[in-house]
């Protein structure tokens, strides 16, 4: 083939000329098959572990309507904040939420070093797995098992025991890592919602560094955009080096009020998306859609006894009643996962 | 001429088959051209308002190091943290911390309302105009004069004060606004390290509420980046409204020691890049350079007594001491404004 650059002032030989130009219309034509390609898929289906149903359909009419440009209800691409709590939300928080299953196994490993764990609550009916004396100690008891396991080390040691507990813990029902007990179509939505401009947060009553470790990998979700409960952490030199050592004191429960109150401090802005599962989540989904702008609020309602667990107003987790009732009147969306959902978790 | 669409098996004919060639071949000629001036303007100089010397030198090398892919000091971009003091670093802090400007015009605007202050402390010396009498009020008059204007108002109506003060006043000595006495140089900076997949935020000891509603377009940092000090907020519905409420109590102290635990807390990384001017940035610059990975810290260093101030060890604000030591022994660049800056303001 000759040559194709410049020579004798003419760019290039009749010859070349033609094989430019096939080779160009070709590339033309593969771009415009490509994104035809594109276009289809974006449009298709992004969302194929939700059934075709009312929940899906508002979901994707929302994000078309405030994504159109020159649309009435247009929101530009900054401004579009999503805001999901994890437990029961993006991922099961049953037979109990996850990070107390881990607090229970640390304690389990610690107990060696603590002979005293035998004769004290809480630690004694963690040990002896008796939930009765567990519950009995009450949310002091609680606060207790977390401060135990949760301080005294630097962040970095922590984060590195979560990553451990990961690798080697499993679900007494699904018998796989906790985090891969995630919500596939959950996955799903966040990542249509990103590849429409948006910024997803997590905002979840669950500790923050308890979270940061694995969120990014499950979830695409970086940790500067995960918004928790947390502990106080302190600033020490230890000789050269810089450590943030974590302190058994609570400093912030973002849950119920906390939540808009966690994502005014983290994020700045109010989110025009909110996806919840239970009363927990009321206070964020009230301040989401209360605004004047386009808004949307989701819950995920637990109704398959079967593939997952069956739970609402009742529950000793994840209780779902006052949000529920408010669900009506203030037009947010109601994911029931054994209608909705085709696919549970990732396969 | 003759139609583009396919007839008679024919894609296009030979005379349309020219046009499209000379068209695409102009198309295909167009985004080279486009193509190698972006590359020569992005290795050129994306810091005009620096002078050459070591400062930029430094900064433009360790970008390089650790964007090169194969370089053994490669950081993948979602690694790339960089943190911004902002008093003194991003904008100006003379002849007083803005922010404080801004309370004590706020006081003068609420005092009809209040004709208890011209007898009462803090506020009958910031009405008088007296710095002296300021001062022995200390640090408890300081957090009055705060409270009396930072709370007992929504976050929204807040962020509306500061954009109308950021439209209106103007600083004594450069006669601009506040939000244009900001430094054309670490304008380019934060650009330039965006540029090269960093993600830059602001760590201030000053008000969160206070920089959010500007900072976007000053700096191009979104509001959920920026990290400062913040009063307690709380959630309140107030009949349909669901709205957050400021109130007249600290909640956090981003300074000092506080800037690595509140990195943490909304970052959840520790940065490769910080950046600060006092010894108020010491612990984060300490925090950041701390670590094994690639790490640079930098201190901007007030010299220029014409086109600026010239303060540091015994300043009243922005005191550079401690860390103007600790900048020799860990290797940190120190700026001198008057040297490495062409330039000093936007134009």
């Amino acid at each position: 083939m000759k040559r194709l650059l410049p020579r004798d002032g003419v760019l290039v030989t009749p010859m070349a000329r033609l094989g430019v130009c096939q080779l160009l219309a070709a590339i033309w034509l593969s771009a415009a098959i490509l994104s035809v390609a594109a276009a289809q898929n974006s449009t298709r289906d992004q969302l194929p572990s939700w059934n075709d149903g009312p929940a899906k359909q508002t979901i994707v009419a929302f994000v078309e309507k405030v994504t159109t440009e020159g649309s009435p209800e247009f929101v530009p691409p900054a401004e579009r904040i999503a805001t999901f709590d994890n437990d029961g939300t993006l991922w099961c928080e049953q037979p109990m939420y996850f990070q107390v299953l881990f607090a229970f196994d640390r304690i389990r490993a610690l107990a060696p070093e603590h002979p005293e764990w035998k004769d004290k609550e809480p630690f004694k009916s963690v040990l002896a797995g008796d939930l009765k004396g567990l519950a009995a100690a009450g949310e002091k008891g609680l606060l207790e098992t977390i401060a135990a396991t949760h301080a005294g080390m630097t962040v970095d040691e922590f984060h590195a025991l979560v990553r451990d507990w990961m690798r080697t813990a499993r679900h007494p029902k699904y018998n796989r890592p906790y985090n891969q007990c995630i919500y596939q179509p959950m996955v799903e939505l966040l990542r249509y919602l990103r590849a429409n401009g948006f910024k997803t947060f997590i905002v979840s009553g669950g500790g923050v560094e308890f979270m940061r470790p694995w969120v990014e990998e499950a979830y695409g979700i970086p940790p500067e955009q995960v918004v928790g409960s947390s502990g106080v952490v302190k600033f020490e030199m230890q000789g050269d080096k810089a450590l943030l050592m974590k302190e058994p004191k609570v400093e912030f429960i973002d849950d119920g009020p906390g939540k808009p109150v966690g994502i005014n401090r983290f994020i700045g802005r109010r989110p025009i998306m909110a996806f919840g599962n239970s009363d927990g989540d009321l206070q964020m989904l009230q301040y989401t859609t209360a605004a004047n702008v386009p808004s949307f609020g989701l819950i995920v309602h637990h109704t398959d006894a079967t593939r997952e667990y069956a739970y609402d107003r009742n529950s000793h987790v994840g209780k779902l009643d006052k949000a529920l009732d408010e669900a009506k009147s203030r037009g947010w969306t109601v994911v029931s996962m054994k209608d909705d959902w085709e696919t549970i978790f990732p396969k």
